[in-house]
């Protein structure tokens, strides 16, 4: 089959490679109909992330058709059209029975994280993809799901729901600021209308992606770059702070804007990734009675935002900007690689 | 009257003074049976809480009897014997509704912050006390209940539960370390037990404060002078951290040592009172789905707290280890502030 | 003044009555704008509830202006335009400080309920009422809303969204079927909204009323008249039942069916007033995991709904259907009163 | 193997039987080392559950070693001691990944039910039993664990915490009623500590069992014999009522008494399994804002007591008063079915 290859720092390849095959009885092997990139891929073949090594095909996200299924499966069957959750999980160690899939003891990749497609395994940028655990990871769409919304299931809905909008406890009323207007601040903004908030305040430097947020959901825009930014945030409150504040960067100058701007009481849900320690002021916190998320979504709640989307509760396809063919993929990396040069959020593969 | 009057940094004096009197219709006049001293009180001696001005009556614990009551005052009466709350909350404005007391919105001091005694307003370190918003700031005591009881509710035990305990979600089987064995994090761990953890892990430098965090409940203590204490903590566990570590002590170190023993999923609860910002390893953490919280006490599980002190199933009297006259509160200080050294926890003054 | 007084059952008469005075330092009266009726009134006014006695002024919901404050009174002001909770509590006794204001322990009326005007003591439906613990019962409305939404915030809304959805659990993705959609079951139709549910099922003998539900926010209706009401319900779901089944009009067939359509582990909240036991199938229910809850509204949520409202998040003016001026509300209680031949919902008097 | 057949009303016989075979991927085989009588068993014998077909090997608690393991286990081996919980589920349908493992969509039986054993299937009054779903449905053991306590931890332990203090909402400072002081009345009573209660009083019409309750941590008697038994539960509350009332015998009186005594705001939760209606009286329920919860075992906290059992903070092996060997369980079940005589709560067969 073809695949996206890493082929070591800043080198990646769409290449010939053997098809992949049932490994455990739980195992299930799909046909990719359709994928996207993620951030996280960029980073990988920038080299940042050291322990993927050469060799191993990209990509954590995608929707397909089962084509052959493990000895132990019985809930699936050869034909079944599935979402893949970004993360992989056995569905009965004591972390997932907690719902914390993300932090599955039994994965194959590094103990304790359940997301290894692309990482600890090959990944979706293929054209048949191995699903370990797979009772527990894919998800059947309705065919009447288009593959733009399907894609947008496996990892960025549900980490701006769950990590953005639940672990920072949005409840009705509440005001929700949201910092950083990218795909994943975007799922925040659009998935935080579940808990009918009064106000979603985007914040961003780019007015382009503000303009989109609105369309996504936002009621009010911020630009960072403005000197008085933090002002103007807080005058769409009563004065003393958001409600939630999400951080939907990962850089330590946005972790702090969201310290900064929640209310006494309030919630910071970070879902950025770090690549550094931040400089958190405890001394003037400590008295806030604030609390602090951090998390790798655990897609426990995609079955749930499956059921929205399919009922277009949730205009998930709005993502979608951009749309190659597989073998376009080297293509679809350089728009989604300069994406604000494009105008590009998401992009799909079919 | 009688009060101990802060005079600027380093100096402090027990002289006489006029008598407060009732300035709103919601004010009671308590005099005073017993008092103690708190951390809190040593801090503003040094000059480190620079909006306290000399002059100020400290203290913010104490028991009394009402000896006079505001026109507006119609469920307390004089001669009820009372618990004075740290917290002074109006019990009316948005944040007092939702029993966030500490960020009172309406208080006679710094806004938003409803620790006032011996802060913004006259304190209980005085033979008779001015309390705004009693009805909702003071309880009254069973008479079966002591003064040594009744002095820890003030302040100590409600914050170890609330901001430790609560904040940190301890559930039943949980595993809770408490990073610090002062009076603070002894009522964190005493107050776990309202939990059912299954393990209480006691963290301190000094082997004489873990031996007391032992009698106050603790089932494992770790010397954190030990270089392999983190490894002790672990093989407490399952590997993977506790569920729940409680910071009490407020510096640094201690908040890092925290967020590093804490299991994937779990939570650290900071109750210290931090003068210096952290280094936060997000880099690390974000990954890890952990919530931190921080906080000022409510006071909001004070009436609880009672219930339960009265049916002698917290043994709150535990915390007293001396105890001094009204005009021996000078002497009271310098026991307490040199607390090692007598081997002393909490001071009882009346 | 004039004032709308219950004169014994079946009869009552708009006539000139004592202004009513401040009693209690916590009180205020208040002008009243607009006032509306509600359907127990009906009852009292059929004799269906002998506590209130002949010459009670009727009425607990509505919007006025304060024109005289109790000595206590410090957060509220003469000409404050404000809504009147239809619950009057203390904010102070145990109950309060759980948000349980329908059980405050300190009431004027019957001990341990907070619903008093038109009831305990004189209504709404007048041209002033004294409102006592004004401080925690009266909410400031700003001047852009409108009399039509203002007096929906007394009762109705609040009770759907507390009892009918908050109590009932409603959570993102779930199905919620309401079965009566007279004013209170279209109060919980519209506020279910504020969870994301994926259906909102109206249930009516009704189709007029079922029509409107659906322009209330109803995604999908049932009418109970047909035979196989119920496999049209279930045939919504997964064929396993609602996961919530809000009970909205008071009878013992109707309690009886939301408990047959509700799925294994799914929430029935009960919101009607009721005059009879019911046959609760408990030998059928024992093994379905289900949670049954009843109430009378706390209006803690009163604030909140005020903002959605504010911002129009909520367009709660869709209840009034017919106008009337203070001296035809016996004309109005006529309407009200044979709502279907009218096709009315709630009738605004100002 | 030798095994406890139920053959038809009345009639059971131990017995030569075929062993028990693996019949699907995710199954085990389990030799059985201990196993006991429940309250159902005889229910069945009676012939009052019709569905169990003559034939069928009874028991559905135990503890025992995995003699073979089907080919999609993969988490457990041969040699493992293992406690059964009553309870089987794939761990993978959209109700078990909620941790309602009771209403399991995928069982072998009943559709919707999760309890097989002796009912769908063999059960554990056996040398041998098939264990479907193993990894999601047995408990491996520490060496240090007697069976005696680990048979409790089959049904009986997380029943009455699942179904009686967890769905009952029990809180630190609580009062707790438990009515019936049978085995599972006794296991709300014992786990109810977990969550700190202030009291908890126990009811019964024995005073044997009264006596026996106070063993097992109820802090209050009431003898429900006694006239005025409602009156001595009132005056062990501030009047108003329990917070929780919890039913554990299931006839509609229990029932009954357990919605009288509940204070407003509080919880009834029913963990009796009944064979009758019963009449509610909504006509007084409606507005006392209570929550009724009803519900069978999803064990999914069987892990956690395992963890507290094993450090010896419950005392579960009090509940076994008699022990008898495998050929003596028809004398077992003499003993059980008069167990007042014998003054037996459980008895161990092993």
């Amino acid at each position: 089959m073809k695949a996206l290859v890493y082929k070591g720092p800043g080198q990646k390849s769409w290449e010939e490679v053997p098809d992949p095959a049932i490994q455990r009885p739980t195992d299930v092997i799909v046909k990719m109909v359709a994928t996207t990139i993620c951030g996280t891929d960029l980073h990988i073949l920038k080299g940042d992330v050291p322990e993927v090594q050469a060799g191993r095909i990209l990509g954590h996200e995608g929707i397909g058709v089962i084509t052959e299924i493990g000895s132990g499966v019985t809930q699936l069957a050869v034909g079944d059209r599935v979402i893949l959750a970004c993360i992989s999980s056995c569905g009965k160690c004591s972390n997932c029975r907690q719902g914390l899939y993300s932090h599955c003891l039994d994965p194959e990749g590094t103990p304790g994280i359940g997301w290894i497609f692309g990482y600890m395994i090959d990944g979706t940028q293929a054209e048949f993809v191995r699903v370990p655990f797979a009772e527990n990871s894919v998800y059947k769409v309705p065919e009447t799901m288009t593959d733009a919304e399907g894609i947008l299931l496996s990892d960025i809905l549900p980490t701006g729901f769950e990590i953005g909008v639940q672990y920072g406890h949005v409840q009705p009323g509440d005001i929700v600021a949201v910092v950083g207007s990218g795909p994943v601040g975007l799922a925040a903004v659009m998935t935080a209308r579940l808990y009918g908030p009064s106000k979603i305040i985007a914040i961003d430097l780019d007015p382009a992606r503000l303009a989109r947020a609105k369309d996504f959901g936002a009621t009010n825009t911020v630009n960072s770059g403005d000197k008085d930014w933090k002002e103007q945030v807080l005058a769409l409150t009563d004065g003393a702070g958001v409600d939630v504040a999400i951080e939907a960067v990962g850089v330590p100058l946005t972790f702090t804007m969201a310290t900064e701007i929640v209310r006494p009481g309030g919630h910071v849900a970070n879902v950025g990734v770090h690549g550094k320690p931040v400089d958190l002021k405890l001394n003037e916190l400590w008295i806030k009675n604030i609390n602090i998320s951090t998390g790798l979504v655990n897609t426990n709640t995609l079955g749930m935002l499956l059921k929205l989307v399919a009922e277009h509760a949730l205009p998930a396809d709005k993502f979608v900007t951009h749309t190659f063919s597989f073998d376009q993929v080297l293509e679809a990396y350089d728009v989604f690689g300069h994406a604000a040069e494009h105008d590009a959020l998401k992009v799909l593969i079919h």
